[in-house]
């Protein structure tokens, strides 16, 4: 907490790090930097916006020391609330935006070692003219250090992986404003413990990303895109083994799109018209496939076409091919089209394919039950268990979204499945990762968290035990 | 240290836990559990085989409370005696061959979780009709264990990745005893810290390791291999990165073979005339592409040829195709061909690729000067940076090989390389762990290996610094 005359002299401190235009008290902060995608806006007490690893890493003690909390900060295109500051007293936006120092591309290795202030999409900009990329695929677009501290997945995961495989390195400042390199960016090396491992993943809250290192994919040369009608829903799975089985290595998208969330991403009814004549069934199939070889070495329209002929009038009832851009368009434009329909609460669930469907009818008719008001407007990443189970509320009907949220994720984990698919964990879900985690694992990553960051600086999200929290800090430093 | 009465009580104890015949005082151990593959044999005090992750687990406190280390071993093909023991008074070995609970397969979200216990060979034969595999191609076949404890690469790294990529979840047993599951086993999962990562690689020495769910992969349906002689060692890395943008996705493994291991892996010299009519070349090159998709739908070998055909007389001089076994069995008998003549020293390292040929000729100028009798004789996966920088040592000279290694190393890190590619640190590498590692990088693991094993009961690799282990245990603690 500051008194008005120790945040002054907390300001002055700081801007003797990293310039004077780049140190604001809270009343002066641009509204992007609290305003999450989705939820309410935050609060700080001031933000820092260092331009160099160096400032980032000197500015940590200095919060330490005035009894602050740091709250980093990127693109801030995250969904769970881990890089909005919600503290106007102790909170301290630190936001990476300017470290910008590296962008140190190896052709010979196929790497990129990068600021935590870089973009994914002028990262794939940069990298473009040399046939490569950071083969992540989001909707929105993050800088470097949201996407390490998130572990982001996206629609081509189940073909390059996540952020995590692609990850050879990272620098880290701990909470003591020591800068640690963990991994040296080759391909292959055991010659220490895997370390960085530890920061992915972690909310921004084991310690602050400064830079990382990735492993890049070639460009695709040519994709094949299909929208595809399944006959039943009991059809998906055993297509989707079909599909993976006739040619696994190509298959860079499997997503899946309910009739309402499908019916929300048009831009009006008629065009309708366009997809299987208007009769969208229960669940729509975003099939693609991709390769880094051209159409004359493997055709791949034909493969596609071939795959649809075979499963006509068996799996598939009907397929919109050569539409890509119009596919892709479409299933970017979901999250979009519900917001306009109600309010929309989100879930990123993933879960064990042999359960995916019964966990789809179990919560189709919990909500049916208990919140008969909504409309389940589901899609996801079918091909890696990905499942955004995002319903629509009326704005009109009173929601209690505490017991809605808790009863998904109980049955999330009552069939086998993560509460957090792609999105992390943060202050959005501290709540029900403390209900849902094993005891186990919260004694291990709080005794973790403890020893990188004893004084808590960094604890915007908590890994260990609820109760370890509120004894250390009392219940107010749980946020 | 056991007393020889103390030694009886312990030996009761345990064989209460896991059976009288699983139980045996040191004398008794067979030489296959104490001789490693390559470096002299250990000694144990005990050897204790579990069959049950829970009796393993509860053997953890007994050796505890006996003051005793625990040396976890799987198929002891490791290379740098970490499942070796090494004191006769104070180590017991905890063989987990005996751990093969569970090996459950889902062939919808094509995962196998599995027990310790199994070795590689076994889980790929009964996976083969699914028509799947776990990806890690080696000479050796290691256990579960081993492979989760030593991340191991191999010849296919490149195209599938090492161990961790491949691993989505571990169950193992704490120091303490307690058992944890970390991971649920799912393709997209960022609900709670990645833990599981960091028991990957870590030698064996920070928990025991009873079960790994690992994805799978699919098993191609053709390969086409070549034996390639490159015009020149400056023509090596420009032919890589030409075929890595013709088909990138398609090369499965692309390894180099000196003049040196070429001629050692030879059946006898006159063999020689079936390769490059005798004219073997600095580096030879194993190129390998692999394809889930029939010769009908793309055929690699006629690709492989217009590759060679385009390339030569440029970067290719020679090459030999469709001699698929014939090139992978040269490949696999490298090692046994050098040990024929005489003292084998290896090296498992990695490097930046535009380093990684300046290296070569330093190492190669430095041997020269200070240890003229060796013959360099490496080989290695090119493809992902590895070099297996082996030489042999005349059987009739001295050898300084402390000596020998520091040197190497040091060449190594001055290129900016790794000093463990794919084996791994353990007791063998300890020494050269500790001298070539950051300061900063040592005193966090050595924090978080004293949080998760107090007592030092794992503690056969020491990821902390030296003069930390000095400390806490006296000299002799320092194997």
């Amino acid at each position: 907490m500051l008194t008005p005359a120790s945040l002054t002299g907390f300001l002055d401190a700081a801007s003797a790090i990293c310039g004077e235009g780049q140190v604001l008290p809270g009343p002066a902060i641009e509204p992007r930097y609290l305003e999450p995608a989705r939820y309410a806006a935050g609060q700080a007490a001031a933000l820092l916006r260092p331009a160099t690893a160096d400032e980032a890493a000197r500015l940590l003690p200095l919060c330490a020391a005035h009894g602050l909390r740091v709250v980093p900060q990127g693109a801030h295109t995250g969904l769970v609330r881990a890089a909005t500051p919600d503290d106007a007293q102790r909170d301290v936006l630190l936001s990476t935006e300017r470290l910008r120092e590296v962008f140190a591309f190896d052709a010979w290795d196929r790497t990129l070692r990068v600021s935590a202030g870089y973009r994914l999409s002028e990262i794939n900009e940069r990298l473009a003219p040399h046939g490569l990329m950071l083969p992540i695929d989001l909707s929105a677009d993050p800088s470097v250090g949201g996407l390490v501290s998130h572990n982001t997945g996206g629609t081509r995961m189940l073909r390059y992986g996540d952020v995590r495989a692609n990850t050879l390195a990272l620098r880290v400042a701990l909470a003591d404003g020591q800068v640690v390199q963990l991994g040296q960016g080759l391909q292959k090396d055991n010659a220490q413990l895997a370390l960085h491992q530890l920061f992915i993943g972690a909310s921004g809250a084991l310690g602050l990303v400064l830079e990382a290192t990735f492993r890049l994919a070639a460009v695709p040369r040519q994709q094949a895109v299909a929208m595809i009608a399944p006959r039943s829903l009991a059809d998906v799975f055993p297509f989707y083994q079909r599909v993976m089985a006739r040619f696994p290595s190509l298959v860079s998208a499997f997503e899946a799109i309910s009739r309402e969330a499908f019916a929300a991403a048009l831009a009006s009814p008629s065009e309708a018209q366009r997809w299987f004549a208007g009769q969208l069934p229960d669940y729509a199939l975003l099939l693609e496939l991709s390769s880094e070889l051209g159409a004359d070495q493997l055709d791949l329209q034909a493969l596609l076409q071939q795959l649809l002929e075979d499963e006509f009038g068996e799996a598939v009832v009907d397929a919109v091919l050569g539409a890509d851009a119009d596919c892709w368009h479409l299933r970017h434009h979901i999250s979009e089209g519900l917001r306009r329909r109600g309010k929309v609460v989100g879930f990123d669930v993933s879960l064990p394919r042999r359960h995916f469907m019964a966990f789809r009818e179990a919560g189709r008719a919990w909500l049916a039950e208990h919140f008969a008001p909504a409309t389940l407007a589901d899609f996801g990443h079918l091909g890696d268990g990905g499942l955004h189970f995002n319903l629509v509320w009326p704005a009109t009907e009173p929601l209690d979204e505490a017991a809605l949220r808790e009863g998904v994720y109980a049955l999330v984990r009552a069939h086998g499945g993560s509460i957090s698919a792609e999105h992390g964990v943060g202050p959005q879900l501290q709540q029900a990762y403390w209900r849902h985690t094993d005891p186990a694992v919260l004694a291990l990553s709080g005794d973790l968290q403890g020893q990188l960051d004893p004084g808590a600086l960094l604890a915007h999200t908590h890994w260990g035990a609820a109760a370890t929290v509120a004894a250390a800090k009392g219940p107010d430093a749980i946020s």
